[in-house]
Order: structure tokens, then C-alpha cells, then sequence
């Protein structure tokens, strides 16, 4: 499972990894019901900070940062986030195999339409995705190479899934990695699973961004945002149409594209494998 | 009030100022009973740390740990620990001057009779001062300069108080910072409370330490530390045979120095400044 970690932050003076933490907490069955964190945590610490007058929008909860402060330990002292997040995944049980796009120094930066430029998690989380996006930055991409595992992961899978993700926000930041790419380009099938339920994304700002980024919209933009990367779209039963109108190379597919449970999750990544 | 920055430690990759730390959650009522930390305290972070393969001996707790967390942040940012010091104090409604002894790099090693040498909270709490001390080494205090203020409070003070401490390891490290000990020496009336209840510390290795580094037993040993600082020595009721049998400058009084209740702790300072 290859993370972007575009996101990734100084947040308190501790390494946040926000997406490879909500897979990792996801996998390990202990995601919060929020999509970020883990379930049940407490928040003494941000709360304290609070109390000696840190600003404090960015919730991290007490295990999560405790999470954080282990990364940021390690990485201190030189080890790779990819060494680093498979012994935390091997100590939360997760079998998967679980690697970060980049081990190098690879930052989203987000230019709003007025110009500004602001880290992720402070458009993400601190603004709440309410700026509009002009353009995307991935700083440090030019130098970054793929995290070992990464590039074999791609060539030795059956079929590479993408998973229903912000494509621009929370992709293409791994595209950008020279390598990735490439091997994708080479692989035989390269599965993309829509964002999109009715055209519209569950939560976050994915139709704002890529309407704001110029990619047409619904499925249309998805398939832009893939163009000559994938080989396979699936598109959820609300969007059955797009399968009919959307031309070109790459296969449309319908399902139910709503995974509710762990065990839902399972069955929908068996029928990803056997697509036709 | 000036306080022992030689216990300093990172920890967690957090800067822990125990010494500070502890005066400053008494002062402002919310020292935890077993003399560190913060009153009821939870312990997340470092029980989260701790399933993550994480040695977890030094037991930070999260209310705590968000305290040195903020400490760090701020020096990494190049702001000084006394200021940050003062500005957590204001935080928490703490209206005393409370002064690291210095800003600069200063820290207790412990030599021990095995030659070995620890970092103070390494022989202190994960070793639980159980090794014998030969001598103690105050690693960066030469070119340590006081805090802003340290001297001034020691040149304005009507009597400085040295508290009932530990000798050589809390008292020493503020002495070891160039200027320190010339401004004491020249203070009309510095009174120390001496640690020793019938010769015994109510807690901590201060007997065992004096008698490894070589002072004489009980308060001769407390006089023999402070020698050429102090001009009062105050010795508990239990000791008062020792008011009788030390000779030299020092005026020895005797009184109930075993201070139970913070209103206990207001009589006595009133009390030190009284002393004949």
C-alpha cells in the first residue's frame, strides 16, 4: 500500500503523517469515526497547550501524537519513514505491507487563488479547505526518490488499485515522485476506484479542487486527473451513465462503490481483482 | 526565585526541565503528590509510546509532557527558557519570579564509583539513584552565563533562601554558573534550610551522595556544601543538638522545618525572614 505523504507536517514540533496514520489506524481497525485519528482518544495534550496559549486548530489527540513523537524521535536520529512505519505497523498487528511514497522531503503546497501559498494541513485543517485552489505545488518532488518497495509494489501487483481518493490532493502528490509514474505506465492494469457518488465526493474538497484546477467535472475530471495512468475506472451506481458517455482507452465500470465496513472492504477489493 | 536547570533532559525528543517544572506546578497548585508532575495526571502518550516498543522508564505524563512540548518548540525557536519560563508562569497564575539559573547549555553528569558517567535523569530515575556518585561534573557551566535576573534577585533580595534541596545535585549546578556564587558570597544574609530530618532526607539519595562525594554525615555535611555561601543554617527540631556542637561563621538556628501545607510554607518563609 503505497501513502502519499504530501501531507505531512510540523505540527507542535512533532512529524505528522496524517495519511499514512489514518491507513495505518484504519487497517489496525482503531480509525476515529471522524476519517482522522485514532477512535477514542483523548486531547490532554492539545488542550494543556491550549491552556500556555498555543493555538491550537489542529486537533491531535493524545495516542496519535504519542504516534507522532516516535516518529519524529526516529527520524531525528536518521531513520527512514519507511523503516519507521513498518515497525509501528507491525506493532498495531497490520500485515499489510505499508509504505510511504517517498522517504525524501515531498510537500504539498497549495496556491489559492489569491496568490497565497499555504502548507496542507494549514489549508486542510487549520482554513478548512475553504480556500479556492489555483495550483498545486509538490515541493521536493523533483528530488525524491520512491521509498524501497515502492516501484516493486507496483510492478508486482496482479493490478495497482487507487483507491477513492482525492486524486489531485492526495495522488497526484505520489505521481509526482519520478519513478512512480512511469512504472504505472508500464503496469498491466491500473485500477481506479471514483471518489464521485452523483458526481459529488462523501466529504472533503475533491470537486471544488479539481473544478478550480480547470478538470471537467464528475467522472470526466477523475479520468483526467488519471489520464494515461490508469486502465480501469470504477464508477459508483449513481454515475452508472458516465459509464456510457465517457470515451476513450480506459474501461468504465459500475459498482457499489460505498464501503461501509472492514468486511465490505474485503469483498470490494476481491471484485476490484477479478474486473473483467 | 532561581531554579536548578542541571536535571534538564530531553526526553522523548521533548526538552523535560524537572527542577522548573516542579516549582512551577507547586507554586501554582497543581504538583502531583508523589513530587513531580502535574496532580492527576493521565498517562497516554506514554502508554501509547510504550506499545510501540518504546522504553518507557521515565514516566512523562500528558499534561506534563504538553508543558515540555511547548518548552521545546519555543527554544527551537531560539527564545530563551527563562522567558518561556515567565511566560508559563503567567499562564498558570503564578505571580512569583521564577528564574531558570541560567539559559545556556548546562547539565549534572554523574560520575559514578564505576567511573561511569550518566545523565542526571538517567541515575536519577531510570536507575532510581541507586549508584553510588564519586563526583559530579556540570557539563557547559563555564561558559553558561545566569539568566537575566538570577543576579539581581540574589543583590536585591533581603535574605536569599537556599530551600531544602539536595546539596550537591540541585543546589551545586546553580552555583556552577559563573557569577552565582561571587553574588551570594557577597549577600548580607543567605540562609539554607537544611534537607536532613535527624540526619536523613525525607526522600532522595542527599545522605548517600554527601557521604559518597566525601562530606562529613548530617549537617556539618549541609554546612561543608554551602561552605563560604551561606551565613544561616536552619536545622529541623530533630537536629537540634546540631545548633550546640557546629562551630564556625555560620549562625545555626533551630525549627519545625517540615513544611506540610502551602500555608505551613508562608509562616516559615516569614518566619526565615525573621531569623535573629
Amino acid at each position: 500500500m503505497i501513502v502519499n505523504v504530501g501531507d505531512d507536517e510540523e505540527v507542535y514540533g512533532v512529524h505528522v503523517s496524517a495519511d499514512l496514520d489514518t491507513v495505518l489506524y484504519t487497517l489496525a481497525g482503531r480509525a476515529g469515526p471522524q476519517g482522522w485519528g485514532v477512535a477514542e482518544d483523548t486531547f490532554t495534550v492539545v488542550e494543556t497547550l491550549g491552556s500556555l496559549g498555543v493555538e491550537t486548530g489542529f486537533r491531535l489527540g493524545d495516542r496519535d501524537l504519542a504516534h507522532c513523537l516516535h516518529r519524529t524521535e526516529r527520524l531525528r536520529r536518521g531513520e527512514p519513514l519507511s523503516s519507521i512505519t513498518a515497525d509501528v505497523a507491525r506493532a498495531m498487528g497490520v500485515t499489510s505491507r505499508l509504505v510511504p511514497a517517498t522517504d525524501d522531503r515531498l510537500r504539498t503546497v497549495i496556491e489559492t487563488d489569491d496568490g497565497e501559498r499555504l502548507a496542507f494541513q494549514e489549508y486542510f485543517v487549520t482554513r478548512r479547505h475553504r480556500d479556492a485552489v489555483d495550483a498545486l505545488h509538490f515541493d521536493g518532488a523533483p528530488e525524491a526518490r520512491p521509498a524501497p518497495g515502492v516501484l516493486d509494489a507496483v510492478t508486482e501487483a496482479i493490478a495497482v488499485v487507487i483507491a477513492p481518493s482525492n486524486p489531485p490532493l492526495s495522488i497526484w502528490p505520489i505521481l509526482a515522485v519520478p519513478g512512480v509514474r512511469d512504472a504505472l505506465e508500464k503496469a498491466d492494469r491500473v485500477v481506479a476506484v471514483s471518489p464521485l457518488f452523483g458526481g459529488k465526493a462523501l466529504k472533503g474538497p475533491a470537486e471544488a479542487v479539481m473544478r478550480t484546477l480547470g478538470l471537467p467535472p464528475g467522472n470526466a475530471g477523475v479520468l483526467a486527473a488519471y489520464d494515461g495512468i490508469i486502465t480501469d475506472l470504477v464508477v459508483d451506481r449513481q454515475d452508472a451513465a458516465d459509464a456510457r458517455h465517457l470515451e476513450g482507452d480506459v474501461r468504465i465500470h459500475v459498482a457499489d462503490t460505498r464501503i461501509a465496513a472492514p468486511d465490505a472492504a474485503v469483498r470490494f477489493a476481491e471484485h476490484l481483482l477479478r474486473l473483467p
